[in-house]
């Protein structure tokens, strides 16, 4: 079956995934001489940096999410389908989708990656990702109804357990998770629940490496280390999660911890797509690309950002897989496919890092910027400012910029609902 | 199983549901000489009368929920548990609830009511309610996914089944929820959708009675009508819906309307509890109470708000089945329980009526107050105020102005998320 897509004379660019790189190369080229084709699984672009405010109650998911039509209401070149690819036919070129078959003059993979559970069955089923709003969403209720669950548990060490979180992965998202969470424990959680001894509330957070934010210079790893063990959080390095029953973690070969919760912010991985050459996916199923993000040998299908792998000389094992060489690749992408329409060549893309930072918690930060480190309460400053302007949309840029100013000064969020989905019973 | 609740030496009253009544009651009651036990299903309250916002994408669930144990963070005497009621032991003054059983010197029902669907088994399973939050947005992501079917839809007689909105209904709930989506086809849907032809998009208010909102004047319910039509919904009275089998909804013995999406708002029903004498039960599943919310037959069994059933000579069939006589009860029940303590006499409940509205669409609204009816733009004010006002807690009721200012001005909202709840893979 043939996806309904309307007619017309200019040459197609299918762009799968809407993330930072897809957004942005779509919105490069609306109302340019192409048909974009937007395929991505959900009708809107999510704004990963801060899933974990939406975890911890902080943010609603509506804040940090953005309908891709509203986006491209003013853009009639760009074509928007709710569907994921399953398959890629490139001697035919032609991709399946959950929705039906589309035809493409040039093939964008911008699909992202996924949580990497590296192959522990029983993990997948018990711990948390955090890599959509539904998933952030869901590990907030599981941490909420974990505190209703505590309340009337009569047995001490099943209720240890419930108030216990074990965060594993030192990255961004691992610190900025765990680093609210400590702060949820000082200053809401004993509100809303007088009767519980939060003494006996426990975040850990699991790093394998030797160090947090690998990304970063140790002199800013060891500065979040410092902030989060002065919040109360439980930092263990160099230690490896083996298990997770859904009662315990297994770290290592000796540490057994009793936790009721496990978000799992570990690592990522790409997914292979039917139909193309396996000896195409590198490294974290990367799809290896050239300079011009041409996946090798196809001179129609590009690959961006988390989903591309490109070495360059400053970078041999590819580039790090944050939002700034996504948006960059695709505003050269962009820049490259209408060069191309002009009978122009193509110029070749080098990394410009501008910078890495992570939050832990108020007036608490580490940021790296080309020439300057820094950390504390500027630091924090820096950090919002720059996410608040990522962030699509006015309205969206203001609700963020309210619910973070009533945070701030209120020490409290109005978040904490469990929103259970609706399930049609008999009557 | 003993639910597990502080000891005191103070009274216990039981409340069961955290609705308009009982939310009121517990907070008159917060930080008195009783411990106040606070049940409900959910760990907030949800403000009712906008949930058809949050149906049609105007408002987040958060905006109009609120989270109990914030509510009562400084009451101490106040206890929280996320749990339903199952059965009510007068005998032992004790109830069984979801997480076990609970005795209570005083028991005070406000569960409220639900949808009723008069046995029809089919309409349970494919029409949509508006009684919870979860259910509203259900209600939401219905809609919004239909029109992404609709624009892969080749069948010209599907697609306009899946753009065909029946709102069953015809109170304030039906009025608001049919005006909101034909203002959304007018000025929201054509520019997320360009590639569809909205003339085939229908909107339909079948109303099973000879006029909509029939708690308001004939002339408030003509002018309901005049304002709905003029917005392009087809509004249908004296019209009973038979039977819908997810496809197509038969009304009366003739018409048969193709629609994908039909929205229950017809009726409420309360749920008996087990352990109370049927008898008690009377209109819609109400209790029956005296004049001091007591059910009939019991010293220390009361009933609030729409779950009770309580007869004056000028309401000789109950109360309106609306916020303001539960809220009424509710205060007056918390004054009366109090001069009980003292050993003072319980004083009767009259219901005062505040006068009641509802609004169509931007501009357009009826108000009722005791001594003035008006229409229109200052309606419509006065609808929002009212309705801004009792919004629990200061940063929902910022949101909901600014979002409610935001749609005024821009003609659009950006909430138009499908938000799928996170189930679990395998890797």
């Amino acid at each position: 079956m043939q996806l309904n897509i309307p007619e017309t004379t200019q040459k197609r660019i299918l762009i799968a995934g809407g993330g930072f790189a897809g957004l942005k190369l779509a919105s490069k080229l609306a109302n340019s001489n192409f048909q974009v084709v937007l395929v991505d699984k959900n009708n809107f672009h999510q704004f990963q940096p801060l899933f974990y405010q939406v975890a911890t109650a902080g943010l609603e998911p509506s804040a940090i999410s953005f309908p891709l039509r509203k986006i491209f209401q003013r853009s009639e070149n760009v074509i928007i389908r709710v569907a994921e690819i399953t398959s890629v036919h490139p001697e035919k070129k032609e991709v399946i989708t959950t929705l039906g078959a589309v035809s493409y003059d040039i093939l964008v993979l911008a699909m992202g990656v996924d949580t990497n559970f590296f192959g522990m069955k029983q993990v997948v089923q018990h711990a948390i990702p955090m890599k959509s709003v539904a998933e952030a969403l869901s590990l907030r209720n599981r941490i909420l109804q974990n505190f209703e669950d505590a309340l009337i548990e009569t047995d001490a060490e099943k209720q240890k357990a419930l108030l216990t979180i074990v965060v594993v992965g030192g990255g961004p998202t691992g610190v900025e998770v765990s680093g609210t969470l400590a702060e949820m424990k000082k200053f809401i959680l004993p509100k809303d629940y007088p009767e519980l001894d939060f003494s006996k509330m426990n975040i850990y957070l699991v790093e394998a490496g030797s160090r947090l934010l690998s990304g970063m210079t140790e002199k800013s790893s060891a500065q979040a280390a410092k902030y989060l063990e002065h919040l109360g959080v439980h930092v263990l390095c160099n230690a490896q999660v083996g298990d997770y029953d859904g009662e315990q973690v297994n770290i290592g070969p000796v540490l057994k911890i009793a936790a009721k919760t496990l978000v799992w912010a570990a690592g990522v991985t790409g997914k292979q797509t039917d139909g193309l050459p396996a000896e195409l996916y590198v490294r974290g199923n990367r799809i290896k690309v050239n300079a011009f993000n041409q996946a090798e040998g196809f001179e129609d299908i590009y690959a961006l950002g988390d989903y591309a792998y490109m070495t360059e000389e400053k970078y041999p094992n590819g580039h790090p897989q944050v939002a700034t060489p996504a948006i960059q690749q695709a505003k050269l992408l962009a820049n490259n496919l209408k060069r191309q329409q002009q009978g122009k060549a193509m110029k070749p893309y080098t990394y410009f890092n501008r910078g890495s930072m992570a939050t832990v918690g108020r007036n608490l930060a580490v940021v790296e910027l080309p020439f300057i480190k820094f950390y504390g309460f500027f630091a924090w400053l820096t950090w919002m400012f720059v996410h608040l302007m990522a962030i699509v949309g006015v309205k969206n840029r203001v609700l963020v910029f309210i619910n973070w100013f009533w945070n701030y000064v209120t020490y409290d969020q109005s978040l904490r609902l469990i929103i259970k989905p609706f399930v049609k019973k008999e009557e």
